[in-house]
């Protein structure tokens, strides 16, 4: 067993995302090691959706806005979590598979991820949380993300 | 945010378990706190296995036996892994239940357990670990399993 050397910390910008930032600076601190900041887009829907008459919505995101965008958000949130010297990172894709890849293409050793558990009105996280596990190439740190 | 104070190792006796012993030593020394070592013996097999002629497996095992084995192999464990401060805590039960059950009742705020991921030789401690994750009190620490 080793020191963790490379914490990656998977954030959206909710109220969660807090606790996730807030655990990796504390980790990253006891630790001695670097924290990236992960947020993945996920605005590819399903193709086969338009027909002649109808634009698809696929169209109609206007992709490098929405990355610029997620990129402000993030700057913000490692600005108010006091991690201004973690990298950030938005990456375009399904969630699960783009922090998994990143993780395995960075030697990453710890993932930080939030949970709501099987009954968090968060299904999808919870869904993304249990993937992760399953397939992440270190270890993973779910951190209970608590419903009000 | 709070720092962790009270750490759940949940260890079997394989190699798995000293990647997690070791784990849940460190992060107590980081974090200057308490760790339980829980180990769950699962050893109530389905009834309605017997006939009349047959015994039951469930009637051939030594129950209070099995208990002391356990403790004694959990005490060998502490020992090896330099966690002879930890608390150790044998239960009768199935894991996922136990250590949940276990965590809840003693303000476990971290437990750390192992995950050999989706394609893992140990199928059973995948699911229980996934089992947790759903359930947990508190945070979940997945160390990762590597296969030989």
């Amino acid at each position: 067993m080793s020191d963790y050397n490379h914490i990656l910390a998977a954030v959206d910008f909710s109220a969660a995302a807090e606790a996730i930032g807030a655990r990796a600076l504390d980790l990253s601190q006891r630790y001695a090691c670097r924290v990236t900041l992960v947020h993945a887009v996920d605005y590819l829907l399903p193709l086969g959706y338009a027909d002649d008459f109808t634009p698809s919505p696929v169209m109609m995101i206007d992709e490098n806005e929405l990355l610029e965008q997620s990129r402000r958000s993030l700057q913000t949130f490692a600005e108010k979590m006091g991690l201004e010297e973690a990298r950030q990172q938005v990456l375009a894709g399904a969630p699960r598979q783009e922090i998994i890849r990143y993780a395995r293409e960075h030697d990453v050793d710890l993932i930080v991820i939030g949970s709501h558990g099987r009954h968090g009105l968060d299904r999808l996280l919870g869904s993304t949380a249990r993937s992760i596990l399953n397939d992440a190439p270190c270890d993973v740190l779910a951190v209970r993300i608590r419903e009000e």
